[in-house]
């Protein structure tokens, strides 16, 4: 979307460092001096965010410098343009900050981390926390350390637009959904005659589409903390990040931040944040909205920032979303249930106190008022799947119920459910300031992992038939018009379609190799039999398959998985556990699940025997867009771009006025 | 693009059809009456089809009637709206075709076909050959048979604006390129810094963004003839089919032939044609712009097609390309030096005769003059890869001379090369009438088949760059803002990348277990070596890797795949022959080729054993488009609309004045 500008200082260094890839000693500080934000950054004018410097001083491997000690008397400039570089202190009037010191350790390769053999490294540190850049154009940021040595950073501040364009956005992620998922959604869900489809997709209908690429700042391959601090930040970040840089300290709250798109649309706007996802609602991309951890796994501190924002640093101000709907209870319940929260409160209580309703199951939802801020909890961990709510019902006995008191989860909505009673809320409540709220089909991603691929496309399906639904709940509401729908997902996996697989013949062969035979590919792959013949669970219009269980099923798959056996038949007892760990020691060792795709054949890993699952992918995802500045995300861009170009809709790009 | 008719007769029944998948006894036939445009085509109006009818009486199998005798008393009748239907020929004003017969046999399952039970089908037939429909609008056509059984198809006349747009169009091809062979070709040739790329993709730029839909009309996985006949006639047909739809004779020649946007743009406009690809010309990505077989292997009569059209039927008139390069000199060169052309003939000398320069290497092709039609035959079979011709040169002893002399051809034109030289002679002889040229890169498709993913990816670079240098090649002669540029593929492969492979770890674990061990994923998938590491092939600004043997290469591929062994390295001997035949039968059985992958770990199959290599997969695959009419290409929509969107950017939709 913009001309990419000169390659700083720390680029050159990059192109001479060390060829470390599987680890490395601190991603985006090739040199060993380091600063967060680093190189390349871009900024909203105004956006909050903080800075860490570090310098290290690696005391073996190959980076050792014979000198362990590192340097205390390090130095930081900030100019903009061709101005005079002054202190970060006077820059941004700041006391000085104090000096910290740790040390840290990491593998130069996978031959020094068998030999037991880590790299030690020294650190002082200094962080200025909660600055802004309020003048759109470039700066300059500098790092003098070891008597001379610079580490520069170029960061941009964003010349946007200030006119508001969009009143409200809707921001659909599909996690994980690639452009084939999509593909093979259509197929088993909407009806061909003759090559053309009788009905499309939603987001097939959206006006403008785009391509974003997805990943890490410091590897290829990104997670969806990560990714959803792209998308919600405009600041691309290390896997396991919510809305910080990941800097080389044990503790993970004092990372530097960076202001969420949430954050900034409260503070400037006032306006009112939704946030829902089929996930435990601490899971990454809700999560990324509101916390600031290097650990995504700090779920009870997570869902304290939910209502709390940021507690132990300097920060912008936060009073809780006004809806906040998904599973993981346990992060809620008493701890005497069991519930494992936040310095052991009762977070149901905690929500209350600040006026929320707190809802428990469907019925519940159906029934919350909607000038009311609401919790909605409804299951213990992740949410059951759209095929288990709808097609095999028993499996719901796998869910517990958000009480915490171990029955199972038997009400529990559906994506669409939470995402329409969230619009009605929003809509309520938020008058002219506007609402944006993020609704995620969390178990695309979780489905994909496991290799569920049917349970993961109808994941999807209920996510194009939540779209579809909001689409008319706007224009019921009359909102339809001021409000910007974009639909995209975080990153990949890497499926596709590739035939059919007859598993009538597939099950009575006896070999392996035999069943093979079972798959047809381009003219034997025939037509969809899921939306076409029996067993009819939904009508014409709903646009889910009518049979999920035909003879003749799809062969799809991923590249990356553990040693499975595949029968690619739907997997009835609920979501698929391809592997199982087969090792009798600390150390993981996964192999075929013997009670998973009985009458298949076994496909050997391609991953680590220590991993279980799926992994993501770096194919750039979709970005669907209909509605009030639509235009803006036409083409290919990164993953920021989308954070920025929300950012410009909902008129945030306030570079000079503040 | 548009909203689906109400689905038709043929409709209703199919969903009480047989379940046959694996093998069907004619598709979109589901009936015993067939009409074949079938229902739900679309047409361009004035558009010159034939029409085939055909009558089945199966002998025996599920579909068995009793009586072994097709019906020789049908009738057929054309309507527009609700006017009063009339006789096909009353309406076209043609004689009565002759009565046909035949019989064919087919299996309706797996289990059928091991037991060697087919079922067999008398057939009666007629066909119109060259008719159409001028005004737009929905037609109805009716097949009477069996004492009044019916069968109906609904076919529309698209109403398009009539006013052309663009002067010219260039499509480029990238056969069996996906989204996500984009995103890892980015990564290996283009720089990031901190995770924003210094350089993007020429396509990444373009403006409009669309996805098509791939699928066959009578399986969802298509071949490269079926989609190009999509692509270049609005009809989705068959795997195999080249400008017709399928019926069942044996004759490769009698099938139903739709006209070509080539062939309309000729005719209506008298543009000129340009035809380029990578691969020999007769392979189908080329051959569906001229050629109307039910057999994409007819090489020698697509060779006579280019020059000579249909020669067989009634057709429209067709004089030849302007510019037709590529390999494929086997159907070209003389018989007695092994040549397998049409009727023995010499194509050298038969395109010659008709006024083409012919050109055998770089050098004469440097040297052609603009002014005369330009045939180019650069070498037996597929052209070399990239990355033979730039990196590991001396695999072009591999390729043999287009002369038929048996010497290898060392000096081979790229895409490039063949695609500026094809603008130079288009622009200079299409004078106010315009050009269309379609440029194929071929074997992005061929190396993904035989799993050789780093020559894939250099042809998917060959192909960008081409795109970059087309687009100032227009600039340079005035003609970028007259010429609508379209970047798409016909299908795709199920191809991602995962995250990396530490190469030298790999190679000297003992055991395909701890090899797996090797393989980083997320943050250990680091950054791309390709770019930034040692051995500079090329430098900044071309945008090739300047690396394609780093230590961390990638850990990328494809679900479908035969019994293999990988390495994740480059393939520098050439490329990749991933299985071989291990059967001492007639029934071909692939396992790993023990010369390939060594050091790698061994991937068992999950294509049938009789596979030697990767296989097409369903996934949407971009359009990109710029230039005039380029908005006509954004959003989701059939691969048959590139078609139309063509023609009406081309003036070709001109319906009522015909």
């Amino acid at each position: 979307m913009k001309v990419p500008r000169s390659i700083g200082c720390t680029a050159l260094l990059l192109i001479a460092g060390v060829s470390a890839q599987t680890f490395q000693r601190l991603g985006t500080c090739p040199t060993l001096g380091c600063i967060f934000p680093p190189d390349q950054a871009d900024f909203l004018a105004g956006q909050h965010f903080d800075i860490r410097l570090e310098v290290h001083a690696p005391l073996n491997g190959s980076e050792a410098t014979g000198n362990p000690h590192a340097d205390e008397k390090f130095t930081f400039t900030i100019t903009k343009g061709k101005r005079k570089a002054v202190s970060a202190v006077d820059y941004f009037k700041l006391p000085e900050p104090k000096l910290e010191h740790w040390n840290f350790t990491w593998f130069e390769d996978l031959f020094a981390k068998d030999a037991g053999k880590p790299s030690v490294v020294n650190v002082t540190s200094k962080a200025y926390r909660k600055v802004a850049l309020h003048e759109p154009g470039e700066y300059t940021a500098t790092l003098t350390y070891n008597n001379g040595t610079i580490t520069k950073a170029s960061w941009l501040v964003r010349d946007l637009q200030e006119v508001r364009k969009t009143k409200n956005i809707v921001l659909f992620i599909g996690d994980g959904m690639t452009t084939n998922m999509i593909t093979a959604a259509r197929l088993i869900a909407h009806k061909t005659v003759n090559g053309k489809y009788q009905s499309l997709m939603a987001m097939d209908k959206f006006p403008v589409l785009g391509h974003q690429m997805t990943h890490s700042i410091d590897s290829f391959i990104t997670d969806s903390a990560n990714s959803a601090t792209a998308l919600y930040t405009g600041h691309k970040s290390t896997v396991n990040c919510l809305g910080v840089y990941a800097d080389s300290s044990k503790d993970p709250f004092d990372d530097p931040k960076v202001e969420t798109i949430a954050e900034m649309f409260h503070r400037l706007i006032g306006g009112s944040i939704g946030i829902v996802s089929t996930a435990f609602i601490a899971d990454a991309t809700p999560a990324a909205l509101t916390a600031h951890t290097r650990d995504r796994s700090q779920y009870g501190s997570i869902v304290d920032a939910f209502l709390n924002g940021v507690t132990n640093y300097t920060w912008t101000n936060w009073t809780g979303p006004d809806v906040l709907f998904g599973g993981g209870a346990e992060q809620f319940y008493d701890p005497k249930l069991g519930g494992k929260t936040y310095q052991n409160k009762n977070y149901y209580d905690e929500f209350a106190r600040k006026g929320y309703q707190v809802l428990w199951n469907n019925t519940a939802l159906s029934k919350a008022k909607s000038d009311s801020k609401a919790l909605g909890i409804f299951t213990v961990s992740n949410m059951a799947k759209w095929l288990d709510r709808n097609v095999y019902k028993t499996n719901l006995n796998q869910s517990l119920s958000p009480s915490g008191d171990t029955t199972p989860a038997l009400d529990q909505p559906g994506l669409k459910d939470m995402t329409l009673k969230a619009i009605d809320i929003l809509s309520a409540r938020s008058g002219d300031k506007g609402f944006f709220l993020m609704s995620e089909a969390a178990s695309i991603d979780k489905m994909m992992h496991v290799l569920d691929y049917d349970r993961a496309l109808g994941e999807l399906l209920e996510l194009d038939d939540t779209i579809k639904a909001t689409i008319e709940r706007l224009k019921t509401l009359n909102k339809f018009k001021e409000t910007l729908i974009l639909v995209t997902a975080d990153h990949g996996h890497g499926f596709d379609v590739m035939g059919s697989v007859d598993t009538k013949y597939m099950a009575v062969q006896k070999t392996d190799r035999k069943k093979r035979d079972a798959i047809g590919t381009y003219q034997n792959s025939g037509l969809s039999q899921y939306a076409n013949t029996g067993n009819l669970t939904y009508t014409e219009g709903v646009h889910f398959p009518s049979n999920w269980d035909p003879r003749y099923t799809l062969f799809q798959g991923l590249k990356a998985n553990p040693d499975i056996r595949e029968n690619f038949q739907v997997h009835k007892d609920g979501p698929r556990s391809p592997a199982v760990n087969i090792s009798n020691t600390s150390a993981a060792d996964y192999y075929v699940n013997p009670k998973d795709g009985k009458d298949g054949f076994v496909v050997n890993g391609t991953l680590p025997p220590s991993d279980d699952q799926g992994v993501h992918s770096l194919t750039d995802v979709p970005v669907f867009a209909m509605g009030p500045c639509q235009e803006r995300f036409g083409g290919v861009y990164s993953s920021t771009d989308v954070f920025f170009g929300m950012a410009e809709c909902l008129g945030l790009g306030r570079g000079r006025h503040h």
